[in-house]
């Protein structure tokens, strides 16, 4: 087998599109490139051919089962005997995107189990581990025996992806980031898919973005990369399903390391803004249909709503935090008054119907302190923003629309003049759009 | 500028087509991938993406003078004040394909000066310096002064490419040739054109091949080829044009090394076979109108014909065999009498027309010891083919079709097998294609 025959199988020839690839020769690529014996140049041919010629929902799998294969995987079911269903979330990303925090506890108080591998924040979007470290002590660098009996006792564990873990991803991803190859549906499908097969879980449910505040602008690719994940995920033996949602404006009132740990807070006391508490319902939902802990979604928006209710889920909440290393009575003193020092209010421009761009809050947000423009800068706990005006309401001019806080005086200058220019007005009414467009099963 | 963003720009985003680099785009890119700071793996996802969305005439005329510009070129004027017009033909290779050798005395004796640097054998195609080796004592290793002097003594000259003419292409070859990029259209024009512009050409007529023993097996690749071959050229400043020509079955009746070099005296005495003529007089006569030598096509031939007639072109010939170091008496003594003694016959099979692949000749005939699987295979100078019935030709059972020589008794048997599965035989006569398919200006 030779490595540039397998690339021009894929690329084509004259006016005959690619091919689908055997497991051998995907095998022989990508275990080839994680030793070694393929080198850079010919893996990111082939990943620019992958990029114009897809790959088949088959292939995918294949792929997705080499980059696993390439590292360690947890087997939660080795640890003493615990029992599942393991039941994970998995969103593409967005701007104020909260949603793991409250819906972990709540998806634990239904009775799943849910090991929860999270990413850090990088470009316009957040990180659930950032937000984490920002409860004083709290330790997300669990190794696999203290994720594995954080959740046998709590029902759910966040960790970081450790150096073990497919490591073939992170060879590949670093090569697509410099090789204008990141944007390939499959390849994206792999990347996400090979991280949350390896953390243990039997079912999967995707949150997949779409809209200015996403990796996907577009619902077509959205709808595309949703059915690729899921179809996938079935295709390696995982139950799976998605909902296509909007990222056009930031989700929630609050944008923040810490600030949006309150919000989390919030939305377990009762108090959560609507868009948040409706996708945690509808997500939780899919997870207990998937996890046979609720017949149908309607069941499982109920049996969410009663895990919020009867304060179940942030008891849940509460003592995870214990057991991953923070105080939890420190936690719920400090909600409402922990707040930067440098703060900034902006008000309206004008009188107008507002409009809040997701994509440039998120950029204005690495300025503040929140989030990071390359992997190695470090974020700020306590810089971000609060909501007083979101999308479509109607202000008057000179009314406060958000309170902006800053690392220090520079980053909250120029945060605030990033977020100005996030925000627009206009006399109509903007369209009222739908949160979650689809479901794809 | 950043090599990442040109390979996005050149690959496109979701459903928007790649777009047209610009000059520095193409210069940071290509300059960089010769003085090293743009590493393979980055050259080779841009090769590729160029592979899916091609170039403009423009951006190749652009990639063509970077390449170029990668090394030194040929100024013949510089050369004690000669003057042109420096005229060349390129042929992108076929089997049999002897034409630049009667040609280049044909266009010598036409007036015109033509500086031709040539190519070795690969794979199924032979090539022009490995025929020209075969005469003893001929040396294809010119430095540039030499190289000038002959032209400007004979009108022609015959040299190999040198390690300072467009380094960035023997670079970007080798590449291209693991990475699955080697049947791009614009890269194929670049990686042709930067060594004829280097070597002092004014005008340069293209001979694209199509069909079975061509590279462009489809016509509309060929033509496809040929017209960014012609449009290149202008957009560089040099006049062109080409002839899109048949290559199904091995071109006149010999094929070897020293064999070639016999049918070309053949050829240059007035007895060369019919389809080898054909394209030494519509080629020099094509050469003779873009070097105001001839009129008009018709005028170029009638010339062309003449000076084969009046035996000035062979002369030219045995001048140049002298000037490049071989004996011009001991070659035309040698002539019907130099074989090797490794020999045998292949005779029809069964009754019919017979039908001669010349993909499968070519590929047959690097077992005999004529052509090489890798560059640095050595060839043979006696080893090769005397074809007695050619395609299209009626032959009876038990007639000889071919006299097959070899390099060895080994390479004799195993060159004789490809060949018989080269032929084969129906009862009806094939189609009488013709030679000569379209003109490119």
């Amino acid at each position: 087998m030779r490595a540039a025959d397998i690339i021009i199988k894929k690329r084509g020839t004259g006016s005959e599109k690619g091919k689908e690839l055997l497991k051998e020769e995907i095998e022989f690529l990508v275990n080839g490139y994680v030793d070694g014996s393929i080198p850079d140049y010919q893996m990111s041919a082939f990943l620019m051919a992958v990029y114009f010629s897809g790959m088949t929902f088959e292939e995918t799998g294949i792929l997705t089962g080499c980059m696993l294969n390439s590292g360690e995987t947890i087997n939660l079911r080795s640890f003493n005997g615990m029992e599942g269903p393991f039941v994970d979330k998995h969103s593409t990303g967005g701007v104020g995107d909260k949603i793991s925090l409250p819906l972990a506890p709540v998806a634990a108080v239904l009775g799943l189990r849910i090991p929860m591998m999270s990413g850090r924040g990088l470009g316009h979007t957040g990180g659930t581990l950032d937000k984490l470290e920002s409860i004083e002590g709290y330790n997300v660098n669990l190794d696999e025996k203290q994720f594995a009996s954080i959740i046998a006792r709590t029902g759910f564990a966040m960790m970081g992806q450790t150096d073990k873990i497919v490591p073939a991803d992170k060879k590949m991803y670093a090569l697509r980031d410099v090789t204008g190859t990141v944007e390939s549906i499959p390849l994206i499908t792999a990347s996400i898919l090979s991280k949350k097969v390896a953390e243990g879980s039997d079912a999967l449910v995707f949150d997949v973005k779409c809209g200015k505040g996403a990796f996907m602008k577009s619902e077509d690719d959205a709808e595309k990369l949703a059915s690729f994940l899921v179809k996938t995920a079935q295709s390696m033996g995982k139950k799976s399903c998605a909902l296509l949602t909007r990222m056009d404006s930031p989700l929630g009132f609050k944008v923040g390391n810490y600030l949006e740990i309150e919000e989390t807070l919030e939305c377990l006391q009762g108090n959560g803004p609507a868009d948040v508490m409706e996708l945690t319902y509808e997500l939780g939902a899919r997870m207990a249909v998937l996890g046979g802990k609720a017949l149908d979604t309607e069941d499982g928006i109920k049996k969410c709503m009663a895990a919020i209710k009867s304060g179940a889920a942030l008891q849940k909440f509460l003592e995870n935090v214990k057991d991953q290393g923070g105080d939890p009575e420190k936690l719920m003193a400090e909600q409402g008054k922990r707040r930067s020092k440098f703060k900034d209010e902006i008000t309206a421009a004008q009188d107008g119907f507002l409009s809040v761009d997701a994509y440039k809050t998120g950029i204005a947000c690495i300025s503040l302190g929140v989030g990071r423009n390359k992997a190695s800068d470090k974020v700020d706990a306590d810089a971000g923003i609060i909501f007083h005006k979101r999308q479509g309401d109607f202000v008057k001019k000179g009314e406060t629309i958000m309170e902006v806080y800053g690392k220090n005086s520079e980053s909250l200058a120029s945060g605030k003049a990033g977020l100005e220019n996030a925000l627009s007005f206009s006399s109509e009414k903007p369209e009222n759009k739908k949160l979650i467009l689809k479901e794809i099963i």
